[in-house]
């Protein structure tokens, strides 16, 4: 296939595909062969435009990143007080818990499944942990500024265990709880902030 | 072969082999082959024991269960202070996540490779995670009767948040970040006791 040829398919939407994928089923247990099925692509294609099923998934987790990520540091964004944003993010963990496909997080699976087995995709999956880590972090230290998170709590500590039970509600969703556990991890978890 | 054959191997041994290298590598990425070769037992006798390679990994779930989870909750049960016992459950963890191995526990390892695509195994897994959770429940109330744990703290939604924060270092400790991410993160969740 001559270089620069034009691609015959949308490469977000494929990547959209593959995402959503990946986040249901983990990377081990798809096959190259039910990827196509699901991407509408050859695999000609797929190893044109991403040279191997392992580099789709890095695409996969990038554009993972750029969407769902995304949307929630954009909640601490927010021109709210800091600790109502600190919520915001532990609501949408909360919502990904309760989310019927019971698919979690595709970077908490990742990390679960290939973390430490592929240096480079821990590397990818840190940074991106880092992310919300540092935007969590940021939140808080501005709340204890205004008073409003108590001057005893750490904003380092109380980020990385919020970050800690998100990617634990990403899990715990994998079964169907009910809203009533989630609702009471919600609830006990921002008890860190009392 | 003949039903009664005494078998030529010790099954502990080999479970926790078995128990090992799905702690370690999950379940989709190991074939068969594999398993028998670190097991040291013909593919005969796997049939014969356990039936399949579906059949002897819930076996190595129940044998997790009865010696990992089993030292957690013996925890609990210790003569010293309730709030004592459920930080050292937390420091166990800790210690997990700490672990070279980074194997992180086997039961969230499964609830999210698994969890979603077996209901078997997902009942399974969440018997064995009420185990904790009621265990932590039970502490942390016996610590708000005798005074150590303030009386606006709900021990259903403060255990729950526990079990949680336990499930997300289990996952956390796939990544290598080091001892004082993880002493953070055991600090920040335990000011939910504050």
């Amino acid at each position: 296939m001559p270089v620069g040829r034009p691609k015959s398919f949308d490469e977000t939407e494929v990547l959209e595909r593959a995402m959503d994928l990946f986040w249901e089923f983990g990377y081990s247990a798809l096959s190259v062969s039910e990827l196509l099925a699901h991407m509408g692509i050859s695999r000609q294609s797929l190893y044109d435009s991403f040279g191997s099923k392992r580099g789709l998934f890095v695409r996969a987790v990038h554009h993972y990143r750029d969407t769902q990520l995304t949307n929630a540091l954009a909640l601490l964004e927010r021109d709210e007080p800091p600790l109502e944003n600190v919520k915001a993010v532990m609501r949408y963990f909360e919502d990904l818990a309760n989310d019927r496909r019971c698919r979690g997080c595709l970077v908490a699976n990742t990390l679960v499944e290939l973390g430490p087995h592929d240096s480079e995709i821990a590397q990818l999956l840190q940074a991106t942990l880092d992310l919300l880590q540092v935007g969590l972090e940021e939140a808080l230290r501005a709340a204890r500024e205004q008073g409003a998170l108590p001057a005893t709590k750490s904003p380092r500590e109380v980020s990385r265990a919020l970050l800690n039970a998100l990617i634990g509600l990403a899990v715990a969703g994998k079964l169907k709880q009910g809203p009533e556990a989630y609702r009471d991890i919600y609830s006990g978890t921002l008890s860190m902030l009392d």
